[in-house]
């Protein structure tokens, strides 16, 4: 899509008298994300100026993908009436959104537009809290009741399925509103028009409570590859449906915050330029400080072996290059197995699977880069006593890293703490004291040392 | 789903004899993929017992969540009727990613069984490589002619909807076989019976082609809120439809490689407990030994101020506690923005704003780091111009650090080469030596040392 000609075009179009069908022509052979796109570049003035010549059906589908707070701005300004038949157009999950990040009296206004009935589901939904799959819920689904015929729940698509967000899916609710069967409109489609609804029934009911985590939600639809899945209240009672759409965003989402904690830092709540510069720094200096302290105490080990340092400074030399060398293989353990366990690719009573694993891969690690480390050891002049220091440490080093990264992730997990706490740098930094530790009680055995 | 229970059930069942009826119902009452589970769980004998008592349309559902192997041995052993039309049955994606799998003499055998169009349409999938949209393309999708009424379409939704994958979208080509027009069940069931198919074009067609890349294909299946993308060729001839469930595991499989390349290794190409400790050791030993001999300049940089360090042996306690920090500064900012760059939110070309928010993010947390840095000095009981050293390089280090963690990202994004691989590692060994050289450039000059 070429949206710098199509903006061009629009602001012709909208500066030119009577264009009112071209300009439904040309909104009517854009996708409604891309008419989202140019309504964003326009100005206040001319974003109400087009909506108002577009049919309010694709002004529905278009806001959907706008910002709330544009969302407001933009209905704020139409007359009330329209207002009120967006807000019935727009899915319900994107009015709660539009809802919660507005002003509590301008939504209480915009909710007073809304039919009764509607305005009390909506009030519901906006009670669930955020990243569970009651809060992602949308009202807009098909139901039907139990006794039915195909197609009599065709004729009831027919009627409501214009209003609904997915209408691959009816659910059949009995008469205190329980959820009772899952029905694909597949299904209806290919049966006999005469088929009751029950004898179409195909295995168990999958289903996910209001406060089931967003991100288990998500795991459940892709594990039975389903577009949508109802939301149940306790009693099994129906409470809207979750979709596809919205799973996929959750799973990006839950991906870039495990990224960002697996980086050190605290997860943003906004995209990245979204987040003020204020913002950015509290979230990354709560763990840098902790750390910092934490790395703190390598000083105190140096000191400790102040003397051993000052009769061969040598030793020094090989610092960075040792704690760095064990930082990296825990980094690269724990990103595997934090991902590992957010997939659900590994758990707890795997620990000792999983310790074998890495302790073999480790000793693999730790002989490659021990030889190498006493090559640079000798390229650097040192006598072959130390070259034997640096390279047992480097050995030892990488052993050690891997088996601590392995086994954290797994505790965290076990503790329902989340293990992409124990970040690259968390691991690098509990490892560097260690390593400083296992390097100086080598040089002291090998080289004598006091 | 208690899987323990009902493995127990089945194997009770598959015991009795004349217990057809019961096994029916108890499969019926299974999600696919939950019998799936199940028949994991079994030994092959009873696989091929449990497989030849459900109906063949349920066998053709469980497959599918299959292993390949395990789909082949499965398949191999029954009817060859059956095993024909049971591959008719299993999406066409999957029978791709089965026969992709197996021996070419055993998929050859296979394909045998197939009628003759629908082995050209599976051949011509083979051809796409991995990653690509066309490799996870399904030839099972409905398409349509123009000029059919909606009537028409519905006819022949029935009649071979069953055979489809997902039936949300109508594909209309034209005699060439170009695609044309989509449109959605929604909107063939909400219009009139005897609306043309043309008449009811709402917006853009939007499609991929053959060779997009599965990543660029999931991006724009989201961003339209679309279940299904029509995939075509070079000549806008319909190939096939890739369908969300599939673009779903490809956004969790991209997010688990980019994270195993931010922990510093390369990305795995099979779950954690299916890659053998060699593959892991292979996995990881590349990036070590690079960020191994990257790291070994540091060496060189402290032999280089050896005389200034046995002149205050109380400036080596100090290094790795103010490199640690630049990597663990470089290590945020980088998973920041390599996910950022990952989902779009940032570009090449905001370089600019990005390094004004890093460098004033950076400010903060020098200045932050730069005080704590201070009283840890005097902590350690060294004399307050060492204090002051230790201080400044923590603030220039850190600074120095986001700087490079902000630019190298954008930059390798601009070379189209993959920003992940600046891993939390790479960072942190890049600003080790940097580091080093700030810290006693700063002592030589405070400490007035050679």
């Amino acid at each position: 899509m070429q949206t710098d000609s199509l903006h061009r075009e629009i602001l012709e179009l909208l500066q030119g008298e009577g264009k009112e069908v071209l300009i439904q022509e040309w909104a009517g052979s854009l996708q409604p994300y891309d008419l989202s796109e140019i309504l964003n570049r326009l100005e206040h003035g001319q974003q109400l100026q087009l909506v108002s010549k577009i049919p309010e059906s694709l002004v529905a589908e278009t806001l959907e993908y706008l910002d709330p707070e544009q969302q407001y701005r933009i209905l704020h300004h139409l007359d009330e009436g329209i207002t009120a038949r967006l807000l019935r157009q727009i899915p319900s999950d994107a009015v709660v959104d539009m809802l919660l990040a507005i002003h509590p009296l301008q939504s209480a206004r915009l909710l007073d537009l809304l039919p009764r009935d509607y305005r009390e589901k909506i009030d519901t939904l906006m009670t669930f809290p955020e990243d569970t799959a009651g809060s992602l819920a949308t009202v807009d689904y098909i139901s039907a009741r139990e006794g039915w015929t195909v197609e009599e729940a065709l004729q009831h698509i027919r009627k409501v399925g214009g209003e609904a967000e997915i209408i691959s899916y009816v659910y059949v609710v009995n008469k205190r509103g329980e959820l009772v069967q899952v029905v694909s409109l597949k299904e209806i489609i290919l049966a006999d028009p005469g088929t009751r609804l029950w004898e179409l029934i195909a295995g168990d009911v999958i289903f996910v409570w209001a406060d089931t985590p967003s991100e288990e939600a998500a795991k459940i639809l892709s594990r039975y590859d389903f577009v949508a899945l109802p939301v149940v209240d306790r009693h099994h009672r129906m409470i809207g449906m979750v979709t596809v759409d919205d799973l996929m965003d959750v799973i990006r989402e839950e991906a870039t915050e495990d990224m960002q904690k697996l980086g050190g830092s605290q997860p943003l709540s906004e995209p990245y330029f979204k987040t003020t510069v204020w913002s950015l720094f509290r979230k990354r200096i709560g763990w840098l400080l902790l750390l910092f302290i934490a790395e703190a105490y390598t000083g105190t080990v140096l000191r400790h072996y102040e003397e051993t340092l000052s009769e061969v400074i040598a030793l020094a030399f090989f610092i960075p290059l040792l704690i760095g060398t064990g930082g990296n293989t825990g980094s690269q353990t724990v990103s595997t197995l934090v991902r590992a366990l957010a997939v659900g690719e590994v758990e707890f009573n795997d620990l000792i699977r999983v310790l074998q694993r890495e302790l073999f891969a480790g000793l693999l690690l730790g002989l490659s880069l021990g030889g190498v480390a006493y090559l640079r050891a000798l390229m650097l002049g040192v006598e072959f006593q130390l070259g034997l220091v640096v390279a047992l440490s480097g050995f030892f080093i990488v052993i050690w890293a891997s088996m601590v990264a392995a086994v954290l992730p797994l505790i965290l997990h076990r503790l329902k703490v989340d293990p992409a706490v124990v970040s690259g740098p968390l691991i690098t930094t509990l490892v560097d004291g260690t390593g400083l530790f296992i390097y100086f009680t080598i040089a002291r055995l090998i080289l004598h040392l006091s």
